[in-house]
């Protein structure tokens, strides 16, 4: 499979390519400032003009999204705007701007994260935001054409992120790269659509 | 109590407001056009300006919000940010607004809908943002002030609503008015918080 993965070059999609690419498949790797495409997520624009240079591939996953983190009474407008537009409205729009460039029977995988479900302080952008996108799937899945399926892998912190965020997650059991990039493999070779792969 | 009705004229509203005075509430009517005050969600110079007219208050009950129809490949960019700005950021912006009038141990009744959990044609949106305001309501819980409380409720299709809308909701069980009105009562005089009140 011909797989476009913005978000390559993080943490998260650092691992998911290892394990596309261990399974054989042709990864194009998508970033801000990094890999063999660019592109910035919060600009539809941008997205179009990369899809434009890409041209047709079989599944897109991503691993990027940027949220504020900042307790209730201190996040502005212009946080809840770029956090909305970057993790939920990029998310959106790399899917419904992927709809002429993606094969027939291709996949979409996108990223929400555990705080969806389970909240942690100044996180309430992140809650909103994840639960967003898992929404954005549930539906979305019934109406893609082209039998095109879409998931999201919604990890908990990762091991590699502990000594930076950890302090963030008191009681949170972290979780390997390798197992969320396997919830990723799962989605793009697997035949679920719709679906939440929580990895926790 | 004294309890601030946003959304009052409408169908939900009028319920709730029949609910709370029998329940010997004093019921602010606030809406956009009709009511004791004026507001436009979308606006947060005109929640901050009613805030300051009205003055404090025990309760604050929403039932507005307005969301984009459409199916996937047609919502535009202007139909999400208007359904963004209006049913999700309108009620974040009422809650974190309403902070500094609300009296202590008071509460916020936000409002989504069955969409949230069960898709519709066209209603990709609808499922996206009430599950975005159930996360915020979730995590906000969490964060909340002077033992503020927080709920949503989340109804399905009213009877009321069957006429014009009941052929886009195949095979949902409709609700009656004063069923919806009860779960924000609960709400509204109960103890809970940070819950998702079902009413299906």
């Amino acid at each position: 499979m011909k797989i476009v993965l913005v978000g390559a070059n993080g943490t998260i999609g650092n691992y998911v390519r290892k394990t596309l690419e261990e399974a054989q498949h042709e990864v194009i790797q998508v970033g801000r400032k990094s890999g063999d495409f660019h592109l910035d997520i919060e600009s539809p624009e941008s997205i179009e003009k990369t899809f434009k240079k890409i041209g047709s591939f079989d599944a897109l996953v991503n691993a990027s999204g940027d949220i504020a983190f900042a307790p209730l009474q201190k996040l502005t407008a212009a946080d809840w705007a770029k956090s909305l537009q970057s993790k939920l409205m990029g998310q959106i729009n790399l899917v419904t701007q992927a709809i002429p460039y993606i094969n027939e029977r291709g996949s979409f995988t996108l990223v929400s994260g555990i705080l969806s479900e389970q909240p942690i302080f100044a996180g309430v952008a992140a809650t909103t935001i994840n639960a967003a996108v898992e929404g954005f799937v549930r539906a979305a899945a019934t109406e893609l054409p082209k039998g095109l399926r879409i998931n999201v892998v919604s990890p908990t912190l990762l091991e590699d992120s502990l000594k930076n965020y950890g302090a963030f997650f008191p009681g949170f059991i972290p979780t390997s790269g390798a197992a969320v990039a396997a919830a990723f493999k799962k989605s793009v070779m697997g035949v679920q659509t719709g679906q939440v792969f929580k990895v926790y």
